[in-house]
């Protein structure tokens, strides 16, 4: 399913006002570790899947990145977007994902954050990345956690005085669509376990290269205290892989 | 903590009645997947990390293994072990994993079934077993899932009516001791989050080549319907991994 959600206007509006779409990366708690886990992007050329407002276009520039394409559903996002910069070297296209096609060996780096969790399909996905990139070359992208996405409700349970008791987990195996609610209105997700998403970078020919769950650290505690909540249940799960050459397997 | 709870008579009467205690590897639920994660283990020299009855150590030789050394903190397990076996090339010994040494490239494989969740350091466990292998030596090894493990008391929410409603999760970043109960004796596991077993083997310098949630397939769901369950949430994680040389990481 290609949803549009960000081109519905008042979908747009109420997302337009999170602290993510006003303050950019620094306001995106999972940004300090998604950035610890891009490559050197100095000279590279580097897509972008999902690239909304285009942060992450623009922050690859300022690390030196050749080219930026980013790739999103929304026209609303991109307007926006290309408001932002007059940077020639980053191109928005205005595709879904899955839609997107390129030459091979194209990029140097692919980036998406919070995306992929839209994708009905994500093998196909790592099979059309792993042509994209150069041997060597980079993807490193942040999906809602299996946790989080396992019941449509993505909501803790709640004991009687509306204290949160814990997170429900159930139907974890089951993949497939989640009927969801982001800021009131209805969004569909894909489910997916670890082992789905691990299994299908691995089996399109990336070596993992490093995987986290958000697990707030002191300084990010010290900073938001409202992070105490992340340590009780993953919100996001981020993922760094390259691509290896044939002969580098072990 | 070095747990032997294996050699309390009253426990270890009531772990010898368990399925997979009588019934051996086919008795085990995760037994094919496991046994799909193996590498060729023909003329490889093996080790199985708290290899209990031996049923791995056996197959392993079954398989062509050259030598196996099974190491068990239980020493009635091993008792029971040797009584299964008088092959010279399947050494018993009786140590904790936390205690066990060898050289530098003395393995080909490392293997080991539900034992790594009693281990406080894991990562350091990840460093000592790079060492023990070879270059292109393969690790395989099953630990209860961390979705399983976060919380000690290591059961369903249930409803008014006793029914299992979901599984609660809570304290998942909490990494560390888990007070829980087995066969109604106290039992101390230690939680570890998803991204700490996949961070500790990469740090230690291992190639991750597969991962599995344990996901019950059409087949396990026919030969045994008490699964469907198991499709609510993961119980058991497997992982493999290679040791590669320096120069093959991409």
């Amino acid at each position: 399913m290609k949803q549009n959600k960000y081109d519905d206007s008042a979908f747009f509006d109420q997302y337009s006002q999170l602290p993510r779409s006003i303050g950019g990366l620094p306001a995106a708690g999972e940004w300090e570790t998604f950035r610890s886990m891009l490559p050197e992007l100095k000279g590279k050329r580097v897509l972008d899947l999902g690239c909304g407002y285009g942060w992450h276009c623009r922050y690859a520039r300022e690390k030196g990145a050749l080219s930026v394409v980013g790739v999103d559903l929304s026209n609303r996002m991109l307007e926006q977007a290309r408001r932002m910069t007059d940077d020639p070297a980053i191109e928005y296209r205005n595709l879904a994902i899955e839609d997107f096609t390129c030459a091979e060996d194209e990029f140097d780096a692919v980036i998406s954050s919070l995306a992929f969790h839209y994708l009905k399909d994500f093998g196909e996905l790592c099979r059309k990345l792993h042509r994209a990139l150069v041997a060597g070359g980079s993807l490193v992208f942040s999906v809602e956690h299996p946790i989080y996405t396992a019941l449509a409700g993505q909501d803790w349970h709640y004991g009687g005085e509306g204290e949160k008791l814990h997170w429900p987990v159930d139907d974890y195996h089951v993949e497939g669509e989640r009927h969801t609610s982001f800021l009131g209105h209805k969004v569909t997700k894909y489910h997916r376990n670890t082992a789905s998403y691990v299994s299908s970078l691995l089996q399109a020919g990336f070596i993992l290269q490093g995987l986290s769950e958000l697990e707030p650290d002191a300084e990010m505690l010290r900073r938001n205290p409202a992070w105490q909540e992340e340590t009780r249940r993953p919100m996001f799960m981020l993922m760094a892989a390259v691509k290896g050459s044939a002969d580098a397997r072990f």
